[in-house]
């Protein structure tokens, strides 16, 4: 139960990123995140490729829909396209609850669908039972990291 | 934030279903259960086939792996191959962490893979955040009755 969960959180909003990683820090769970600001580097890192090359495989991915130079559904289409990354869980967290995103998303096996809560305390509680639910409860793919 | 989570569960285990139901029960989140016995009925449940007719869609599906008739992982990939389903939640509940099942679970899209705990306390936690996490928190697809 005290594994280290690894994120990857792909978001283009710096105070989104920095309300996300200050309630990661606060949640009651042993976890630890790499942050990156566009789809097109978040496809980098997964893939090892320029200076992500030493990069480890994230054990969850929480993805940003409104993105720069590749948009989420598109790194989510493109990891669920990717025989390496295809078991990767991926939790869309963004401000959109557009039936449109959520229809695409879902068709494209995300593993859960978290619209951001304009309210603060409510936004520390998600990203505290998030961090339990899939830190603590979900046990991953063989293919994580560390089995 | 109150709507009601309509959970299927499906468990050959009977004191694994009351165990479920009973702390679904006492969760902090409305909720209702329909539990199925086999993975037969699971199917015709969700397809709406004879005693069946009138059954609403679940919101999320809690899937044991060892079951009579057609097995967890079986009702899993059926329901992806299903253009009416393919898109509904499902949760692993299961006392098996193999790595062949994890496998198989993740390659056919599962939301999410959850091994029973031995320990009745941890059980009851495990159950209450689970019903915060699915209840609360993700929201559905658009499929999902009474969008």
């Amino acid at each position: 139960m005290s594994r280290m969960v690894k994120f990857l959180l792909v978001e283009d909003d710096d105070d989104h990123a920095n309300l996300v990683k200050r309630n990661l820090s606060r949640a009651r769970v042993a976890n630890c995140v790499t942050h990156v600001p566009d789809g097109a580097e978040a496809l980098a890192y997964l893939r090892k490729q320029g200076p992500h090359a030493d990069a480890e495989r994230p054990d969850v991915v929480l993805l940003d829909l409104k993105l720069p130079k590749v948009d989420g559904l598109e790194v989510l289409e493109a990891i669920r396209a990717d025989a390496d990354l295809r078991d990767l869980p991926v939790v869309v967290l963004t401000t959109s609850d557009a039936e449109a995103d959520r229809e695409r998303a879902y068709q494209h096996h995300v593993n859960s669908y978290l619209v951001k809560p304009v309210d603060f305390e409510k936004f520390r509680q998600m990203v505290n039972d998030l961090s339990l639910y899939w830190g603590v409860w979900n046990v991953l793919p063989p293919s994580a990291k560390g089995e």
